[in-house]
C-alpha cells in the first residue's frame, strides 16, 4: 500500500466520524454475519481468478479493448462466474455479475436469468428432467429470444413463426420477414448452443398465439451453426459489451414436436392443440426477471453513490466564495453536492427495501399460484411493473447524476462510473418499456377505483385508494390540506405517508374522472356503464399523461412505506390503523431489525426531498392543488437542512455499509483508502502498457497502448506538417 | 436506393401533412439560402473525404475499434475538416466536427476553439504576429492545458509554476506534486506540438497568479517529447474518444521569458510584472468559448431529437389498449411520446434562439471592452455562466431522453444516439462546472437586488427585479395570483412572461432575504450593512439551492424571453411597455424574419410545458406559492393538448428544418428517407467485414469482425463444455 497521504488522511478522518458501525449495517442487509462473510468469499474467489484484486493496477477492462477483446473477457469472468457457482452451490451470481452489472452482461447470463427460468416453469415434468440437469452441469448454454428487429414491449405484435409439420412431427421455425428477425439477445451472436425462441404456434393455418420453443442453435461439437440459421453480434452498445448481444434469423429451422415448451400447453402428434389450466403461469417468469432487475438496480445506484461520496470526500476544490479562506474545501462540505449525494444514497436504500418487499409478495403469489389461486396476480403484476419502471427510472437517472458530482473524473472510464450508467441505460427499456409498465399499473388502477365507487371491495395493497379522505373525484381544486403544522410532524413517518396517499389518490381519482368524462361525452348512450372500447382506447391516450403520473405516485408511496415498515421497529405507533405498509397485502409477521439511526434518519430525507426537491419527478403533484403551503414547504426545506447536518458525520458509513469489495466498484476515485490521485494517475501510466501484461487472463488482443501516438504521427500528423512547410 | 418499404411509406406519408416547406426555415436558421448552400457544400465535402455519404454503409466509427483505432480516425477526419477551412476559407468548423461534435472531438480542435483565440487576444501584438501566422497555416498544433488531476473549476486552486530564472531570461514550468498534472486537454496526449499552459507566475518568490505561457511540446522533426516533458493518453471516457485527451508533467521546462503570453501582463527581462490595463480582457475567451458551446449543445440536443422523431415515425408498436385495432400504432402516436418529443424540439429551438441572444450580447461586450468600457462585463458573464450551465443541462438530459424514446435500438451505437450522448455528457462539467456557475450568476443577482433596495440603478437585463409587482422580500406566503382567466390567455406571450418573471423575482428575493437573516441573525453588529465575509460564506453554503434556483430561474425566463424576442414580428402587441425581452441590453434594431406559425406554436409549448411538466425542472416552483392555481394548470394542461395535435402535422418539418444531413446524424434509425430496418440490420452484418472495407480510410486497425466468436469458442467456450462431458 501507498504511504498515507492528504486524501488518505481526509478519508480516514471523515470515516471516524460515525456515529455507527458500517460492518453492523451489512450484516443487517446480507441477512447476517455468516452470509455475509459466505458472499464476500465468492467475491474474493472470483476477483482472484480475473486478477482484479489489486487495485493498483488498470482492470483490463479499460484498456481500450477492441470488440473482440471485450467479448473474450466477457467470456473469461463469465465462465469464472459460472465454475464458482457450480463449485461451491450458490447462487450469488445468479442475476448479477461480480461488478453488478445485470448478468446479461455475462455471455452465459442467460442461464441462470432467463434461460433457466423458462425450462424450470414453462417446461412439462418430463422436459424438465431432461433441460435442467443439462444447464445445472453447464452442458449446454442458453439465451431467451423474444424480441425482434421490430417488435419489443409488445408480444403479439412478433412475428416468428412455429409451424407444426404433421408429416414429418417437427415444428418449422421461420423469420418471415426483415423485421421478425430476432435482436438483442445476449449471447445470441456467438455464445449460445440454445435459445428458447419466442414464436406463433401455428397448427393448420391456425395461430395459437406466442408460445415458447426450445431451438438448438450450434452443433456442440465444432460450434457450427445448424441448417437455416444465421446469427451475430448486434456491436457496440452503451454498455453490457462484455457480451454478444446478437441477431438471429430463422430459414425453415426444424426441431421436434416436444420441444415446444409445454408446461402450459400441449400440441399431440395429431395437431390437437391443447390449454393448459395454469396459462398465467407464463407471467411468472416475466415477474421474476422484473424482480431480480428492480433488485440489482438498487446496487447499481448504490455504487455509484458510494464511489461518488467517496470521491467527494478527498476531492478540495474551492473556497466556498469565502475570501479569507485558506484552504479549499472538500467538494462534500458544499450543500449542493450534500444535498444531492445524500438523496441518491437515500433513494439506493429506498430501492433495496422495496425490492425485499417485492420479493415478498412474489413469494406470496407463486405459493398461491401452485395452489391454483389467481387472485394476487393482478396486484403481484401490477406493483411489479410499476415497480420496474421506477426502480430503473430514479437508479439510472440518479447514477448517472453521481457521475456528474464526480465532474470531469466521473466522465473517465477509470472512475467506474461510465460503466455504472452504461449498463444501467438499457434497463428502462427492456423486460417491458417503463412507460407501458405504469400504464400496466394505471389500467389495473382505474379498474380498482371503479370498484371503489360501486362499493366493491379492492385489493388490500389499494385499499388506501378508498379510505384517504382526499378522494374527490371532482376536476375542480381540492379543499384538503395537509396538517402538518410544526417542522417536527414532517418527521412523523405516518405525515408522510398521509401526504403521499393524498397525492396518490387525488391523481388516480382525477385519471378516472378524466377517462370517464370523454368516454361519456363522446358516446350518445350515457347509461351504458362500460364504454365503448374503442372510445375508451382514444380517451385512454388522451389522458395517458395523468394516468402514468398516477400510477407513478402510487408506486412511490409503495416504495416509502416498504422502506417505512422495513427499519420501523414495532412501536406503539405502528398500530395497525396507521401501519406503515398499506400495500403489502398481508403484514409481515417478524419485527424488522433495529437498524442504525441514521439509516431512519436517510428514511425521513427520502421522504422528505421527494416533496420539497424541485428536480424530484412530480413533486409539483404536492403543491398544485394547494395541499402542502409555502409556509409548509418552507418549514420542509429547513428541516431538510437539519437532517443533512445530522447524516453529514455518517455519509461514508452509510456508503460502507452496502460492503462493497473496491474490485467491484472498479473505480479509481471509489476505493476505501481514497487514495484517488494515484491511483488515478498509476492507472493512466498503465494504459501504455497495461494490455501486454493484462492480454493473458482476459484475452484481450491489446497492442494499442504506447505506440498510438508514435502511429498517429506516422500515419498523419507528420505528412500533413511536412505538406504544410 | 432500396425500393419503397413500408416505413419509407409511412415517412413519405406523414412528411406530406406538413403545413410549411422545412428547407424555407432552413434558410432562415442559417441566413438564408446562399449561405444555407454554402455550409452544406463543406459538410458534403467532408462526408465525401470520409467516405461516409453512402449511409447504406456501416460507418467506420461504429465497427467497435480499439482505443487506437479511434484515435487514428480522429486524426483523420480533424485532418480534413482543417484541410477543408483553410482550403476554402471558412470557419464553419470552428467549433463543432462535421457530427456536430464539440470540435476539441478532433485531436486538431483546440487550435479554433481555445489554443486559437488565446492567441489572438491575450498576446502583445509581437506574439500575435508571430504565433497567428503559423496556427493559421496549420503549422503548429496547439492544445490549451489548464485543468490538473486536483483541480478543475476553481482556477486559483491550480499548482503549475512558472519560476522566472533571471539569469538565463526563462521561466522554468514545472509540475509540483502529482496532483498539479495536467489532465484531460484534447490533444495533449500525442497530438498538440505546442501548448499554452496556464501556471502561477513566481518572480523572485512572489506569485503573480495564473498566467498563460506558450510551452512547445515536441520537436516539430519527429514528434519526441521536448526536454523535461511526459505526456499521454488518459483513455477512454464516455464520449469524446477520437482525441487523445491527455496529461502531462513538467519537470522544470525552460522556455524563453517571452513565450509569458503578453496580452494582460508583462514581465521585463529584470524581472518587473506589469499588471496590464485590460486585465479582464482574460474573460473573453472563457465567455467565447461558454458560448460556442451553448451554440453547440442546441444542435447536439436536435440532432437526438430528429433521429427520435423520424424513428417514432415509422416505428410501430402495440395497438394502444384498443383491443379491436387491426393495426400497430406508430409509437409516434401515443401521446407521451408524442409530449416528449415535441417538448424537447421545443427546447433545441429555444437553445438555438437563446444563444443567439447570447451571442449578440458578447459581440456587443467585446466592441465596448476594446473601448476600454467594461460596464457589460458582469452582466454579460453572468448571462453566459448561467446560459452555459442551462443549456448543457438541458441538451445533456434532453438528449438521453430522446434516447430513451427509441427504446433498445437507442441504447445501440448504430442509432447514432450513444455518440450523442456521450459527446454531450461532459458538457456540464467542463469550462466551468454547472453548479458553480448557477452560483456565479447567483452572486450577480444578489448584488442586484442589493442596489434595487438601496433604490439604485441595475443592469437592463434584470431591471424587470424591480418593477416585477411580486417582489416581496418577506418569507411568508405571497398573495400574488397569476391573473391568467381563460385558456387563450396563457397563449399570450406576455401572459408567459409574467409568470415567468414572477418565479424569478420571487426566489431571488426570497434567496437575498434568506442570505440576509442568516448573516445578521448570527452577526451581532446588525447596523452594519454587509456583512462579515466569513458568516456571508457561511449563509451562502446553508442557501446555495435556494440561490441557484433563484439563478436557474432567470435563465430560464432569459430563454424565453430571447425565443419570443426572436421569433415574434413586430406587432402592437410588442410594443416597448411589454417588451418580450426585458433581458437584452438594448433591443435588437431589426424586426425578425416572419417564420411559420408551427414554429411559434412550438414556442408556446415550450413556455407551457416548462410550467406545468411535473419533470421539468423547478416546474414546483410555480405553484408552490399558490401563483398557478390548480384551475390554471388543468387549463394549461388543456390547452398543451391542443398545441400538441395542432404540432403533429409538423413534426417531421420542424426536424428536417434543422437541415441535417443523412451522414452528419450517423444513424441507421434516424436517415431522412425513413428506411430504419434494413440499414440497421446492413449495417449489423457490415460489422462482420466492415472493417477490412473501412478500415483504408479512417486508418483503423480492425480485425475483430467476423471471427471473433471462432476466437471465443477456441479459446473459452470449446475447452469448458469439453470439460464437462
Amino acid at each position: 500500500m501507498a504511504a498515507p497521504n492528504r486524501q488518505m488522511a481526509l478519508m480516514d478522518k471523515a470515516r471516524a466520524c460515525a456515529t455507527f458501525n458500517s460492518r453492523e449495517l451489512t450484516y443487517l442487509l446480507y441477512g447476517g454475519k455468516e452470509a455475509t462473510e459466505r458472499r464476500e468469499a465468492a467475491f474474493t474467489r472470483i476477483e482472484d481468478a480475473l486478477g482484479v484484486s489489486d487495485t493498483r493496477k488498470l482492470p483490463l477492462a479499460y484498456a481500450g479493448q477492441d470488440r473482440e477483446g471485450q467479448y473474450l473477457q466477457g467470456l473469461a469472468f463469465g465462465k469464472a462466474l459460472m465454475d464458482d457457482e457450480i463449485k461451491h452451490r450458490h447462487g450469488i451470481f445468479d442475476y448479477h455479475s461480480h461488478r453488478f452489472a445485470l448478468i446479461i452482461a455475462s455471455p452465459f447470463g442467460h442461464n441462470p436469468l432467463m434461460f433457466g427460468p423458462t425450462l424450470r416453469l414453462q417446461t412439462s415434468p418430463e422436459q424438465r428432467d431432461y433441460w435442467v440437469p443439462l444447464l445445472e452441469a453447464g452442458k449446454i448454454i442458453g439465451t431467451y429470444a423474444q424480441t425482434e428487429l421490430g417488435h419489443g414491449t409488445f408480444l403479439r405484435g412478433l412475428e416468428t413463426t412455429a409451424t407444426l409439420d404433421l408429416d414429418t412431427d417437427e415444428f418449422v421455425v421461420h423469420s418471415p420477414t426483415l423485421t421478425s428477425t430476432k435482436y438483442w439477445p445476449s449471447a445470441l451472436g456467438f455464445t449460445a448452443s440454445h435459445a428458447v425462441v419466442m414464436a406463433n404456434l401455428v397448427i393448420r393455418g391456425k395461430n395459437h398465439g406466442m408460445q415458447p420453443f426450445m431451438v438448438q442453435l450450434r452443433n456442440l461439437d465444432d460450434y457450427s451453426l445448424m441448417p437455416g440459421i444465421e446469427t451475430g453480434d448486434i456491436g457496440v452498445k452503451m454498455g453490457l459489451n462484455s457480451t454478444d448481444m446478437g441477431y438471429a434469423v430463422f430459414t425453415n429451422v426444424r426441431i421436434p414436436r416436444t420441444n415446444l415448451l409445454m408446461g402450459n400447453v400441449q400440441v399431440l402428434q395429431d395437431g390437437t392443440f391443447i390449454k393448459g389450466k395454469h396459462q398465467k403461469m407464463a407471467y411468472a417468469t416475466m415477474m421474476y426477471t422484473r424482480d431480480r432487475i428492480v433488485h440489482n438496480v438498487g446496487f447499481q445506484l448504490a455504487q455509484a453513490v458510494v464511489i461518488a461520496t467517496r470521491y467527494s470526500t478527498v476531492r478540495e476544490q474551492g473556497i466556498g466564495f469565502s475570501p479569507t479562506a485558506t484552504a479549499e474545501w472538500p467538494i462534500m462540505a458544499y450543500k449542493s453536492q450534500h444535498y444531492r449525494l445524500l438523496s441518491l444514497m437515500a433513494q439506493a436504500y429506498a430501492l433495496f427495501f422495496a425490492a425485499a418487499e417485492c420479493t415478498t409478495i412474489y413469494n406470496q403469489l407463486t405459493a398461491q399460484l401452485a395452489a391454483g389461486d389467481l387472485s394476487l396476480l393482478p396486484y403481484v403484476h401490477a406493483t411489479t411493473a410499476a415497480l420496474k419502471a421506477y426502480s430503473t427510472q430514479v437508479a439510472s437517472d440518479g447514477a448517472e447524476d453521481a457521475r456528474k458530482c464526480c465532474g470531469g473524473l466521473g466522465y473517465s472510464i477509470l472512475s467506474g462510473l461510465p460503466s455504472i450508467v452504461g449498463d444501467l441505460a438499457p434497463m428502462p427499456t427492456l423486460e417491458g418499456e417503463n412507460h407501458v409498465m405504469y400504464q400496466q399499473t394505471a389500467r389495473y388502477f382505474m379498474k380498482a377505483i371503479t370498484r371503489i365507487k360501486a362499493g366493491l371491495p379492492v385489493d388490500d395493497g389499494v385499499s388506501y385508494l378508498a379510505t384517504t379522505p382526499t378522494s374527490s373525484s371532482s376536476s375542480s381544486a381540492s379543499t384538503a390540506h395537509c396538517p402538518a403544522s410544526s417542522p417536527s410532524d414532517f418527521l412523523n413517518p405516518e405525515t408522510q405517508l398521509q401526504i403521499f396517499r393524498h397525492r396518490a389518490t387525488r391523481l388516480a381519482f382525477y385519471a378516472h374522472h378524466l377517462l370517464l368524462t370523454t368516454t361519456t361525452t363522446t358516446t350518445p348512450t350515457q347509461q351504458q356503464p362500460s364504454p365503448p372500447t374503442i372510445l375508451y382506447a382514444q380517451a385512454w391516450n388522451t389522458h395517458m399523461l395523468p394516468l402514468i403520473h398516477a400510477a407513478r405516485a402510487h408506486i412511490e408511496l409503495f416504495v416509502l412505506s416498504a422502506f417505512i415498515s422495513s427499519t420501523t421497529p414495532s412501536s406503539p405507533q405502528s398500530s395497525p390503523q396507521s401501519s406503515p405498509s398499506p400495500q403489502s397485502p398481508s403484514p409481515s409477521p417478524s419485527s424488522p431489525p433495529t437498524y442504525p439511526p441514521s439509516l431512519l434518519t436517510l428514511r425521513t430525507l427520502f421522504a422528505l426531498t421527494l416533496i420539497e426537491n424541485p428536480l424530484s419527478p412530480s413533486s409539483i403533484h404536492f403543491f398544485e392543488d394547494g395541499y402542502v403551503s409555502l409556509e409548509q414547504v418552507y418549514s420542509i426545506r429547513a428541516t431538510v437542512g437539519d437532517l443533512l447536518k445530522e447524516l453529514g458525520r455518517d455519509v461514508l458509513a452509510l456508503g460502507d455499509g452496502w460492503g462493497f469489495s473496491d474490485a467491484c466498484l472498479g473505480s479509481a476515485i471509489g476505493c476505501w483508502d481514497g487514495d484517488v490521485y494515484a491511483r488515478v494517475m498509476g492507472w493512466t501510466r498503465g494504459l501504455r502498457g497495461g494490455e501486454e501484461e493484462g492480454g493473458g487472463k482476459g484475452g484481450g488482443k491489446g497492442e494499442s497502448g504506447g505506440d498510438m501516438g508514435k502511429r498517429g504521427f506516422e500515419k498523419v500528423i507528420g505528412p500533413m506538417l511536412r505538406g504544410r512547410l
